[in-house]
Parts: C-alpha cells; sequence; structure tokens
C-alpha cells in the first residue's frame, strides 16, 4: 500500500512518456517497474529520479555494474528498503552476478552488520592508521 | 571512548596471542587494529569475531575481496558505523580499490541512500517481476 | 501481522474508553485508528502513548500542526516505520498538506537521505562555524 | 577524521571554483562550509551534490526553506548524521527558526522516535482508511 | 516475497538435514522456522548462522535465555526486522518472559527509541564520568 | 558538539532545580549528567523527559532495573546514539551487571545485527505460528 496514487495511464503525460522511453531504451528492455509508475505522480521528482539513478547505476565508471549494484544493494538492506532490496538483488543478477555471488553478498552483509553492531557496542576509537587527510 | 577497557599487554594471555598471531598471518603486516586490541577483553568474543571476520573476508569465495571490503564499506555507512566505515575503506584500498573506485563507491551510496529514503516514504509494492521464489 | 493482540471490544476497559473518548474529542471525528486499536491490549501502555502524542502534536506550540506532522513523518521514513509513515503523511494531509507540498517532502527526505550517505562516508568534520555552545 | 582528503586550494580547479562561487552568490554569504571544501577532492561529485541540494533546499518549492531544514534535519537525526544535524540545524536556524521552533523540532523528533519503535515492535497493520491508492 | 528460492524438499541434502536435526535436537521441537528453511539455500550459510545463533542464543552464559531474546528483539525492532521481532519476541515468550514483561519490553524499546532521537539531536557530548578505559 | 547551548546556572531555574534534585533523590547521587544538563536549555522539554524516564525506568515494574538497562542499551546501539550507549550501559553496570554480563550483551546485540541484515536481505516470510493475533 503506497502513500502516492499510482496515474492510470501514465505515459499520457509526455514528460512521463519521455521518461519511460529513456528507462526502456537504456534497460533495453520493455519492462517499467513499479518505482517509476509511482513517481509519475510528479513528473518532475521522476525526471529527477530517473537522471540521479541513470547517471549513478546506467553510466560506465570506475566499479563494473554488477559491483555498483551489490553496493547499492547493501544499503538498502542496512536501511531496511524492502522494495530497493528487491530491486537491486534483481538487477546485479540481471547484471551477471552468480547465485554463489549472491550468496557472498549475504554472508558479507550479514557479517558488516554484526561488526557494525559490536562497534557500535564498544565505541572503540578509530585508528590513526586508517588516516586519509594529510 | 570506548564502552571497555583495553587491556595493557593483550598477548600475556595465550587465547589472545594466538588470534593475533593469525591476524598477523593472514594480513601478512605486523600491524594489529585497535578493534582487536580492545576485543583481547574478552579472548571468546575475540576469538568468535576473528574467526567469522577471516571466514568470510580473508577466505576466496565467489566475489573479490575488494568487492567485499566495498559491500562491507556499505552497509556500515548506512549504520552509521564510524569505526567500520574506516577500517573497511581503508581495506577496499589495502585491497586495490582506486580513488576513482572509492569515488564511485560514494556516488552509489549516496544514490542508494536517496532512492532508499524514496521508496521508505512512498511504500510501492515490490514488483512481481523481481519474485524469486518458484 | 503483530506482535500483540488487540481486544475484541476495547472500550469494555473504562481507561480504554476514556482514551479513545479523548482520541475522539481531540481529533473531531469518530476514527480510532489502529495503533490505539492495538495499544488497548495494555491500558497504562496506551494512555502514556497518546499523553506523549496529544501533548507534543496535537497541543499548540511554536511550529504548525502541519509542519510537526511532516517532521514526524520524515523520521518515520528513515527509521523505515511502515505504519508510522502512512499515519503521519495522512495526518499531513488532514491538517492541510497540498499535494505540492507532499511532493516536496519526498524530495526533501530523499535529498537528505543522499547526502546523511554521502557524509556517514566521508565522515567530514563538523564546521566551528555551527557550534551554538559558548 | 574523513576518509578523503579535503585538497589544500579547491579553487585552483576551476570547476571547483565554479561550485564554490555558486554556493556563495546562492546563500550570500562567502563561508563555504566542511561538505563543499572536502568533496573538492572529486570535482564531478561536487557539482552533482551541490546541484541536486541546490536545485531542491535552494529554490523556491511549495514548502518554505525553513519548513525543509527542518525536514531535512529530521532525517539526519534518524540517520545518526552528525555533520548533517548540525549543519542542517544551522540552516533552518539561519532560515529563520526560532529558538522556540527548534526546541519544538526536538520534541516532535524524539515523539516520533518513540512510537516508531513502538510500532515497529508492535507491527500493527496500516489502516485502509490511510490508503491513498485508487 | 524473499530473495532466494527455499528448497522444496531441504533435508534431501544431508548437510542442511543435520543442521535441522540439530536445530530440533536444540530446541526440544520438531518446528522448524522459514529463516532456516529459506537459508537451505546455502547450505554452508545455513550452517554457519546456525553455529552462530547456537553459541550464542543456545549455550548457557551470563544472561539467562528470556534476557536475551529481549536484547535481541530490542536490536530487531531498532534495526525494523520484520522477521527477527517476530521470531524472538516469540521466543523470549517461550523462554519464560510474561505478558507483563513483553509489555514493559515496549515500554523501554519506545522509550529509548525517544531518547536516541534526542540525543541524536542534542549531540551532547559523552560525561567524562562513563569512561570505562583506564 | 552539541546543537543547543547548556545553561550556565541551570539550577538559578526553580523548573531545573525541581527536575535536578527529584534526579538526585531517585538515584541517591549527586551526580546529574550531561542529557539533563543540556535539556536545561528547555525547562519543559526537561520535565517531559525525565517524567517519561522515571516512569519507565526507574519505577518498579515486570522485568528488572538491569534487564530494562541491557534492553535500553541494545536499542541505543542499533541507533548508534553514542550518548545513549554509554549512560546505558553505565547504569547497567551500577545497577548490577557483571562484565560477564556486559560481554553476554555484547555476543547477543552483535548477533543480532548479524541475522537482522540477513533477513532484511533475504525477506523470508514470518511463520504463522510465531501469530500473535487471533
Amino acid at each position: 500500500m503506497a502513500t502516492v496514487t499510482a496515474p492510470q495511464d501514465p505515459e499520457a503525460d509526455p514528460r512521463v512518456k519521455a521518461v519511460f522511453d529513456d528507462i526502456r531504451a537504456t534497460r533495453g528492455t520493455d519492462f517499467i517497474n513499479n518505482i517509476w509508475r509511482y513517481l509519475a505522480f510528479d513528473p518532475g521528482l521522476l525526471e529527477a529520479t530517473w537522471a540521479d539513478v541513470k547517471a549513478v547505476m546506467a553510466t560506465p565508471s570506475a566499479l563494473d555494474p554488477k559491483v555498483k549494484e551489490l553496493i547499492y544493494a547493501a544499503v538498502s538492506v542496512a536501511n531496511a528498503c524492502d522494495y530497493c532490496t528487491h530491486s537491486h538483488l534483481a538487477a546485479a543478477r540481471a547484471k551477471g552476478a552468480s547465485e554463489a555471488e549472491i550468496a557472498d553478498f549475504f554472508r558479507v552483509v550479514a557479517s558488516a552488520g554484526k561488526t557494525n553492531h559490536l562497534l557500535n557496542a564498544l565505541r572503540v576509537p578509530v585508528d590513526e592508521a586508517f588516516r586519509k587527510e594529510v
């Protein structure tokens, strides 16, 4: 149950149609997932959100696309974002993550959750050796 | 300021010394960072924590070590774990992450933070297409 | 699926009835939403929770009621509280938030989520200029 | 202690200088706070972050600037972002929030933290009456 | 809707059967809850997770089992983990927590949520008197 | 560095003095920790916060005081509240928690952090057997 209403015919709005067309072209698929269908309630927010996601996730950069999806999914897990966890694990698989890599992802995320809590409980001072600043 | 006291001479305890020796051998360095020095207050907790981190992070697996450190750091950022963010970004760099990859990491983590909040606000239903269960 | 059982006939308990009557009088509606129906499992917790919410949210104060609901909803989004996000966005609308304001709320919450993660990753020192203490 | 190194002379880079000039012009002050000084380590990330913050926070929209800063600060508190909490409460004050409004903000944020945890513990079902979808 | 597929006949795998047998023996019940049924998708992850939970939660230690379940549930509430909140409150009840204790748990968790947000907003310095380090 | 200014002579305000006196009497100590000294900036918020903490934490109830402090600290760890983690672990020790119990607390909190992340990644459906509702 969402807090906004997805428009019945989102592509009747030319700004929405332009974004959807770009999503389809960028991803090479006709499938438009729910986040975009709901964001169509506000074309400006839809445009800005897609522009950001496209620039970061669908544009070649230093890290490979599969790795970026796994990092994205890791943040989503820690933020308890149900939708984002599903969509970015699906994207990681679509971009080539094997089931062994996904299982490894679960191991790393769980281990991080463990030591994050341990350190947030112990409040250990950060080592000077980790200093990056000059 | 920590919530436990790090022992003054941790390696006087043979269980602590065994863990520290294994950390040094596994990592190929004499440096023992603070989390292990503080965990030495309870040798059993030190052993269990190192066993977990070693099995997940220092044992060959499907994902490469650098990628695992970036996933670990991503969870740590979302959990606001100061120590973990520093230590795992340092580890990612030590395992070969370039500064361009680290900058890319920041971009992905920030973008995930953005859409995580957007989705947790919109509460959009998860697409059936993301279903993994059979 | 809740972790407690909502009583079948909550207002049979005079302490519950008194709280429900006050909710109805304060809000000018007969509608009692689920949080109160479930909290009726423990009249003392119901009374204390309503007293707190009434004092903070239903009592005139420096900020106007609509703004308080938006701040409340913002915290709820960041805490991934599904119920609270729904109920306080509904309350913001009931207290006069326009759909344009709600869309603006989504933009601000998303942008905050972005820079929160960026800053929690960069761990930038707080400027002395922000110091409020004397 | 940050995870990146702030450049010594950031405005030697014309892309950085252009952003800093725009920050100064937009805000009507010579003060450049640390987030921008550190983000200068990567001009592209600096540009993208400022473009987002400027579009959302420094551009007239449905909600007034003070309210947007309070919503931003509310998210930052819930995410335990030290820097963001300081900078956006300072911004709220700079945009006219009175000390009484700031105190009210604290009350609302604390009350939201309370019921968020109560609801995340009780897992009460969302009322159909809150449904926004049609 | 899960992000992995639970095997149809998990105990056909002898490693899974061994874990399930140990869960049944340790808990004195035939009931295997969903987390283990889904983790069976990766026997190594299943083994490691059960070994950790068994060592911490099903082995006699300084705190009594009921108290450990309440602490576990408290973390789960704060992390918005729906499954964990349900399973560890159920475990607390199974290990003897009365309904009055569960109600008390809700009060404490809610109060902690309140002051956590208040302190994360106020950013008050930690008292030297709380220092544990020597 | 706090976001409010602690008054120089807080007990010059009779409302603040009354709260401080009650804290001293309730706790049987002259020590007033920083949260109360900073909250003195707003006597109404100070009174309401102390009333809540006193009712929940300093009033006999189903759970014993030490256990309540550990639950409180567990939530604080998960919320990355530095001040609260320190103050409530100190309170748990003051109310009788042994160092072995504190070490056990760390183990449970870390294990919960681990499975919380694992479950928030796997998104396993909650077992019907955990249903409390009738």
